[in-house]
């Protein structure tokens, strides 16, 4: 359920409503938005008599959410979620970058990429100390002292950092060495590992999983929200289907419906998604233009020694030029690039 | 396999090998290039020594061709394949617009809806005279009196006519009456009708079976380009998945790879794609930044009293305005719009 | 609509009724029970007031359909539908086997499959004289001249013949040669052609199309029925799915809903299915024990030198291991082997 | 890597050869077989010089193993696994049926259940006690306590328990507690979770994901095996395509491959497979019929009042007549039932 305040309601009139829902041992989840502050509820609202609520001081309705979703809910959220990261800002009105390369290597090539993506107008790294490998003799990511590594790129440079968290073990660790968590598509119902996400104040880049519904998907970012954790980025990144022409089936088409039901940022794994350099470009333009908030591509200073996924990423100058045409097209979208 | 022919061979020396080809038992196709012709060859190429032909005058050299198509290949066809209609130009540098309603409904909305395309740019009309319904009992086209309606557009307006041919024995009639003859996505491998249209010398729209590998679909232009009609257009519709947030997966990303494998111009229809208007600007945007030739959308004077697909068709208010955004996005892409 | 007659309604009510239906512009289907007649009515019944057909003597009730397949819906058929052909009883009680050769090689084989066959108590006889083949270049099949091959094979051993027709062109010759008209998988939304079998009066085995959901495919089986041809036998022969283990997915767990949901027979394909001989046995007493009422499988003499699909055809000898296990077992599922 | 020890190889042969792989920093796996020991190596073999363990006594030879998944693979290990457990034998020649509820709801339903089983030759009980919901405001089941209830079956019952584990916090009270421990679908990749199962020394059944293949899956069970426990059940529950006739499309045609790829028992889940009660024993048949070594079904004494996935519950006499035909059926096939 959502209760609306009224426009002008005081401090006091909201504090009173966020107790009487208490009572009701139900967790009250207040959103404020620009001319009036919203409630959304969660827990078994299936008995709740709303009058209990609408008689209260400064409450204008209270409305049923009928999506099994709520926080992720444009119902319940009508404007897009913008995030204020230090980097910058992510969401309506912009359209970010995240590059870098698929695991950390050596601190030297991490420091090498940082300093190429500040110099290019790219705020964010990705790269992975945890990686997770269909098999198990696979390498596996530095660990730790991967993410130690990430650190000291983010002393030096500024930029912040996006990796991947693989267990809750590790999230405390994560919660100070990183600037943007992510959840890998194989964990997208890992649902430990979300609740334990929601329990940070980190934003968490929730990947769609291999084949997950939209509806799934937002209801892997409410598993996060309803821990109080509202700062979810989704990721599309390719699906499973009978296509055999990449990788995985990169679904651009998955956007405009998730931007009607969902006031969440979106962005797009093109790496992945294809699986081929080649291809890259195209669908990155192709995720601006279909109406996605940001990308998040591999790019490596010399792919073809990668320890992993080098097919799939760019060269420094491959990246710069996709920059170029990125920069060029997203004005004419609404968008502002760093 | 492909004959390279020298840069400057005579016409005389392409003679000569084409009746070598045709006295093996095989099928020549010349295919000439800006600076020199290449010379398909088709039928069961197994057994050639190419010796054989490399000796005659004029040859440069013999490529075996591994894919099994060769044709519709790249591979045998490196420059992108452009088609000159009357009503201009389609493939590279070029972006088509094709639109109108679903059905034929009556000869007014059909005459109202060409002036209307024709004043806006638009060189191209789609509608169905014959349609392809999942029931039996549902409304099937008005059959040849829509395809005659069709034609007095085209005279009236001078619009080129894109209707879907949906059996062998209303072929010869549409070779007379369209511009373009299209075979929907339930015949993408029906094969005698992919030979019939074969035999014309029309422009054929193939659209992309619902399960149709990217290997299949080329398979299937190679069985109308066998029977020496080489202008045909690919048009992805959507592919069934287990995604159930449209009504199929739009799946831009077999557009990159399509162009990598083959020089035919491709399509993209985000009507059927997407199956809701509001979805279908945001993937055509996307449709043209993925390296599309054009696109084939649904619009209707009064979408909400459409005999079929309503839901998914724009208005003419809506297609304007889409038009406005394609034709400041195009030139960014290289491409140039009537 | 349905109009349910009384127990014991004279032929003469009954022919007042069709009489009525007509009457109205809509096509009465007599389906006479075991204890009643029913009458399923098709046409754009929208506007139909039941009360006029209600009040006639000898009606019981008029029911409202809901599926939008009529005719094939159990709804409107409660018992299963059993076909009696020459060569034996195709339906419920029973499992009936269709073996045979991926195509029509020579008349040699043909004949000494077709002994074989009967020796072994297997009625009827698969054999492809038209092949749809993904390539143009591939073989074609051997055409009419492959058809006369069968037919002479019927007039030697008595089998009955299955083979499959892929243009309206051929239906005339069909309706002479072969004993059951097979649909392929490519051609299940073929509307033109699936009229034309619907004109015919000879048992359609209707292929599932590859992405054809349950409700696609009883509705392709009512667009032969509407034709007046009730005599329609399903064919699951795997689907398109990401899974890469076997050629298609063979979907089994259609057959149980398939089976709720309308009274047609439904037979299993487990060669194309699985694409691989040696997990044709597993599937096939998979197919019986599921509630399938019968098989076609692929068997070759000498698999190894088939012209297409020997990968997937059992020798002889595996024919007749697997006819003991599917004897052995039938019994149990309440099923009648010849 | 393999290497096959030769007949008759003494105890003091193979610790010999076993010293020396762990000399070389790769990891042994004895793999005592009928008439000779097979050692499994895994690390990074990719340099390693056969020669060098082929000259130790006793060893017949080196094999190179080319599936990603070695210890999983039959390559490795040509016999069929069997588990020796407490409450029976599990593998081939046996078929087991697990059976319970969805989740534990009390004390009183769950002892009920176990003895009900029992009565029935039943002897392993499925019950949820952490439930993995979709929805983060679904009853996500009774936790430690319902573990405490499950034991209590047990003990007075001697049923052996089967739930589910769905994260490594939890994973040493599991190893009392349980019998099987069963990892879900959406877990199937979640490889922190597997890498501590594989340190249990419990057996592991595990689900394959909504969208793995069969390697997948199999790398799956890889990294359950490289940690040392070898007792792995692969289950089939059903993946996602775009067949909406059930919950899930039950993929039976799995089984055939998966027993050709490897040497691990293979179950299958029909209740999660279809979602629906009455195709649940067609499906229970078809799956004994395929190959499968057990069952894992939903069974609840008033499935109509379950908590959760009621719809897909048999009621105890639907599961006596299902355990009646198995019974029947399962030594045609040479399985014994207890």
């Amino acid at each position: 359920m959502l209760v609306v305040m009224k426009t002008g309601a005081s401090p006091e009139q909201i504090s009173r409503v966020l107790e009487a829902i208490s009572v009701l041992d139900l967790t009250p989840h207040p959103m404020p938005g620009a001319t009036r502050t919203a409630i959304g509820i969660t827990g078994n609202t299936g008995a709740v008599d709303s009058r209990q609520l609408e008689v209260l001081d400064g409450v204008k309705e209270c409305i049923r959410v009928t999506k099994p979703f709520k926080l992720a809910s444009r119902e319940m959220h009508p404007a897009d979620t913008a995030l204020d990261l230090k980097q910058g800002k992510i969401g309506p009105d912009t359209f970010t970058v995240i590059a870098g390369p698929c695991s950390v290597e050596n601190e030297a090539m991490i420091l090498r990429t940082s300093e190429f993506l500040v110099q290019n107008g790219i705020r964010f790294l990705r790269a992975g100390a945890f990686k997770p490998r269909t098999s198990p003799y696979a390498f596996q990511g530095m660990g730790l002292e991967g993410l130690k590594i990430l650190q000291k790129a983010r002393e030096k440079t500024g930029i912040g950092i996006v990796t991947e968290l693989m267990d809750t073990e590790h999230a405390a660790a994560f919660e100070d060495a990183v600037d943007i968590i992510q959840i890998g598509t194989r964990n997208m119902q890992n649902f430990s590992l979300l609740k334990r996400v929601g329990q940070t104040r980190k934003p968490v880049l929730l990947k769609r999983g291999m084949s997950a519904t939209l509806e799934d998907w937002l209801m892997a970012a409410e598993y996060i929200m309803a821990g109080g954790n509202y700062q979810v980025i989704l990721c599309e990144r390719g699906v499973r289907t009978f296509s055999d022409h990449s990788r995985n089936t990169l679904d651009l088409s998955v956007i405009p419906p998730a931007k009607a039901l969902s006031h969440l940022p979106i962005f797009v794994d093109p790496s992945h998604g294809t699986g081929k350099r080649a291809y890259v470009p195209a669908m990155s333009l192709a995720a601006l233009a279909s109406g996605a908030d940001g990308l998040i591509i591999e790019a490596h200073p010399e792919p073809d020694r990668a320890l992993s996924d080098g097919a799939q990423s760019l060269d420094f100058k491959g990246l710069q030029a996709l920059m170029a045409s990125l920069r060029q097209m997203a004005p004419l979208l609404g968008r502002k690039m760093s």
